[in-house]
């Protein structure tokens, strides 16, 4: 095992992957280097660009905190995400689709009871979002986990903001016995994803936008079912056609309709009916 | 912009770098994005697979400080960065072999005068060191500068040694105008890799050993040459068939003899000598 030049030094790493007891863990090692092998072959690398690749993966590992996932935005912005997330589901008549999860969610939301306003009373443009879940099969799922997140309406997460304690626009609410969920949150803008770092740097040297479209998430837990990581996207929204992450899915695009004071609103506000199904585990 | 599945994202990610001005970037990013698209279809990760990746990546840049470079580790093991060198490094006859810089070069060794000893006096096994530094038409270069840097016989490097105050086995030397360069120094020993990290985890996991076999570095630079990046390996040291980082060549193995007492060393110790030859700037 000596003496490596272009020719043969693929196979001798594939070699030393061979002892791997995980036949898995071996498959992905083995495909892994055979790809890298592939893309260093295909663009000849200066050891300058080497140099600068080390820099930009270890830059990008150290802007992630337990607030901001540059990684998850890196496969995002390559179309990494999107297409794992097509792999992963094949989805049935009548299951909702996907889309990533994105950087922005955070483990464990606060529960709040079915009405709950998610927006602390803040003085922007009133949403209410009302919604059912249900099986594929169509047979209403009570007692569902529906955890939501967005943006506010200047574009920006609770977690990307340093003045704020606690959550904010993030909430857990469990459907009723018929399936139903509702609350009342603000509208959500479009907003560009983070872009101080190592991927906005990407994004600006190739002279992408960073944008996405506002949209509201949603991941949707329900027992004998594969939980459902999606958003749901405002049809009025800019970049529905250039997402920076290759999110959308029209089947995911729907009216926030503009709706006159009235109740349980008394100001003008907007309104999001989303109906949402669940892939049972069984595949139907 | 929408819709997308396994079939169409690789095509719509490449057509959003279509804008990059800069034609090196835009080919680099689109064979980039090809390639791990094609590995992610070859594995088709699962959700799970996929949020291990993300969290691997981090910690590996997380890791990095100013003496640790867990990314280059990564390169090494996965012989991206001798796939690398050799893409860079086809050398013209004379010209002595490259082999990976590693994560343990640091810029600006301290300068010493020839004959020095670069190991403070530790009372290990001597190494006496000479060589000489030519063309690769044979020429003799005065004045080259010639880094070196080792580890002790632990298998440590300077910079792994949370005690250690400054710059130890790592020197900066000139070549003198028949250029020739010697000083002292100790053997260095066989050692692994830093295995502490998400590296040693990914080696560990697939049941690979992180050693490398006894050598001494170098980095030699002359006006009018390519900078040789290289390593001196023991001829008697264990590893030499299974470097962890794929980088030895016969060619850069020799034999560290033994000597006994006598000028300039008055103790039992080795004598490794190696002569260079840098590549011209105009390949000859
Ligand atoms: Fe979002
Ligand atoms: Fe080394």
């Amino acid at each position: 095992m000596r003496d490596f030049d272009e020719t043969n030094i693929t196979a001798a790493v594939i070699e030393q992957f061979e002892a791997a007891t995980d036949p898995r863990l071996k498959q992905i090692m083995a495909s892994l280097v055979r790809h890298l092998h592939d893309f260093v072959r295909d663009v000849e690398p200066t050891f300058e660009e080497w140099s600068f690749a080390i820099d930009f993966l270890t830059r990008t590992g150290q802007m992630c905190t337990d607030k901001r996932q540059e990684f998850i935005l890196l496969s995002d912005t390559l179309g990494i995400s999107m297409l794992v997330d097509a792999i992963n589901h094949r989805m049935p008549e009548g299951a909702t689709e996907t889309t990533v999860l994105g950087p922005f969610y955070v483990e464990g939301p606060p529960e709040l009871p079915l009405g709950a306003d998610v927006s602390n009373g803040i003085a922007d443009e009133p949403l209410l979002v009302e919604g059912t879940v249900s099986s594929s099969d169509g047979t209403p799922l009570g007692g569902a986990i529906v955890d939501m997140w967005q943006s506010d309406s200047d574009g920006y997460y609770d977690v990307q903001q340093q003045d704020l304690d606690g959550p904010l626009l993030r909430a857990r609410f469990r459907t009723d016995a018929a399936g139903r969920f509702w609350f009342r949150s603000i509208m959500p803008a479009y907003y560009p994803i983070p872009h101080d770092g190592p991927v906005g740097q990407m994004l600006a040297a190739t002279e992408r936008h960073p944008n996405r479209p506002a949209h509201v998430h949603f991941m949707i837990a329900a027992d004998g079912h594969e939980t459902l990581i999606t958003h749901v996207f405002a049809a009025d929204s800019p970049y529905l056609d250039s997402d920076a992450v290759f999110g959308v899915k029209n089947s995911l695009i729907t009216e926030f309709a503009r709706r006159p004071a009235g109740l349980p609103i008394d100001r003008d506000h907007r309104h999001l009916a989303y109906d949402f199904g669940l892939k049972r585990l069984d595949g139907k």
